[in-house]
């Protein structure tokens, strides 16, 4: 049986059809602006993966707060998309039925169902992008919170003193630890006379620094550029030993551009957490995995909601 | 059908016996030194409130790390205790069910069955006292962990800069918003010419500046003192955003000594919580509400621990 998931991004919006976890089809289009465009072009990537066969459910991944009814209430990413009943929406058009949530929830349920955290019934999933997205998986099953909104983990203030965040707030984990957080604090070490290298790969204009000449260049085993890593490693840990004191969860799933950087970052971050974990030696060791879905983890999860059901447990 | 519910604490040991959700008995004993004497105050707090009645079961609050399996792991207040069998030993001895958990986890429970927060299903709750303290509830059920370690909120680090915590690291949340953060902020504004009143209250000397004194002073009107509430205030609203981003909970019980001020410290709280959360003119109100079960809702929620297994819901 066919599940088809659907995940609306900024930029794109891609569609995979599932069969027993495994991608049998998938579908991209650029993402259109203005709600209808929008509604229209989930319908038509869902159908076109859905490929005429038998539909279990259609899942969608959408970026911001969606609450249980399946409206999307809130997407800074998505200019005028506000309060947009896309379950009611589609299921009238689809005729099949339709679950919403947020991205990084999605991805989350992706991950564990048939990625890096397969077998793990606790894990929070962080996706290191622009920002910082979230997704919680708890007892086997997706933490969704009151309204649908749980995993705004980016958005957790660790220093009321640092920079502003487009939300409103200073000091978000998402200023330091992100992909955009690596670009800041490789600008304030070129500025500083600390990243001689990666300031030359950037043309040697601070301004221009970027997290992708600090990777290149500690690829190349430039040390300031690893100092760097480092000093966003730490920041991440900080934030996920933050979560770990709050959740105790079993794992940690990493997903989004930056890990590409592979053990260039989660060697720092693994040693970073493990001082900084409360009561570290009294508990079983964490685990930081790399996602491995790639950037189809929010269309595969979207696919895999109508696994749930058969996934909760009896209390 | 009377359950049982015993509340170990670093200085006394209380148990209460439940009948319809109604304390009907209850028994206080000091809390001795080392793991034997603790085993027997325990069970002999619990048969003493037991009264002989058939006892569908025992809970036990402890404040510390408790695992899936009931053994104490971790208790920093509990000097000598490491790895502590507790449920397996107290049910030898008792020769009925026993069931052991954090302590904050234990009140959050009595607060969600048969106090503040009856009838929700998201909640955290905060314990103010030395340190901060948390038990969380989600989907209608405890949120243990993938250990049983979970809510260690007041470890949330909310300033790497900030003064040191016992634990190792520096500025968690609970070393500016608990009942020792409302003394280290009151005898900073003190030594700074910000707080007369208080200041006179406490005898003169900066260093004998006490919470109690704030909030004495409050009580008489007194604009600083009131002014150094709003600090705690803004404090202790920074790190319920920060859960509630995460989270999404439909409301925070309060308890511990601090709420004893009341409106003078919640009335401020409520007020910077609502600027500090994300997306808030889109989101539902989040209740910020006292406590009512006061220092017997952890005795009381260990007895309600076994209302668990009638209380989940089919997914």
């Amino acid at each position: 049986m066919r599940t088809v998931g659907v995940d609306l991004g900024g930029t794109k919006c891609l569609g995979v059809a599932l069969e027993a976890g495994t991608v049998v089809d998938e579908c991209r289009v650029p993402t259109p602006v203005g709600e209808t465009a929008l509604l229209d072009v989930l319908a038509e990537v869902a159908t076109a993966v859905g490929g005429g066969a038998d539909v279990l459910g259609v899942g969608v991944g959408v970026p911001g707060l969606v609450d249980r009814g399946g409206v999307l209430r809130f997407a800074p990413n998505l200019p005028g998309v506000v309060d947009l009943a896309i379950q009611a929406e589609l299921e009238r058009r689809l005729g099949a039925p339709v679950q919403v949530d947020n991205d990084a929830t999605c991805a989350a349920w992706g991950e564990r169902q048939v990625g890096a955290a397969q077998g793990y019934d606790d894990i929070i999933l962080v996706t290191l992008g622009t920002g910082i997205g979230g997704g919680i998986v708890a007892g086997g099953a997706l933490l969704r919170g009151a309204n649908g909104f749980s995993g705004e983990i980016g958005h957790m203030v660790v220093d009321p003193d640092g920079p502003e965040c487009p939300c409103g707030q200073r000091g978000c984990w998402e200023r330091f630890a992100s992909g955009g957080g690596l670009g800041r604090l490789a600008q304030r070490a070129a500025t500083e006379g600390r990243a001689g290298h990666v300031l030359a790969l950037a043309g040697g204009d601070p301004a221009l620094v970027r997290g992708e000449h600090v990777t290149a260049a500690a690829g190349e085993g430039d040390v300031e550029a690893h100092a760097v890593l480092a000093e966003l490693g730490w920041w991440l840990a900080l934030g996920l030993a933050n979560l770990a004191n709050v959740f105790d969860p079993r794992a940690f799933v990493l997903a989004g551009g930056l890990i590409e950087a592979g053990e260039l970052l989660l060697s720092p971050v693994r040693t970073a957490f493990a001082g900084l974990l409360t009561g570290a030696s009294h508990r079983p060791g964490i685990a930081i995995l790399p996602a491995t879905l790639g950037e189809h983890a929010g269309a595969i999860g979207a696919a895999c909601l109508f696994d749930i059901q058969r996934e909760i447990r009896p209390g």
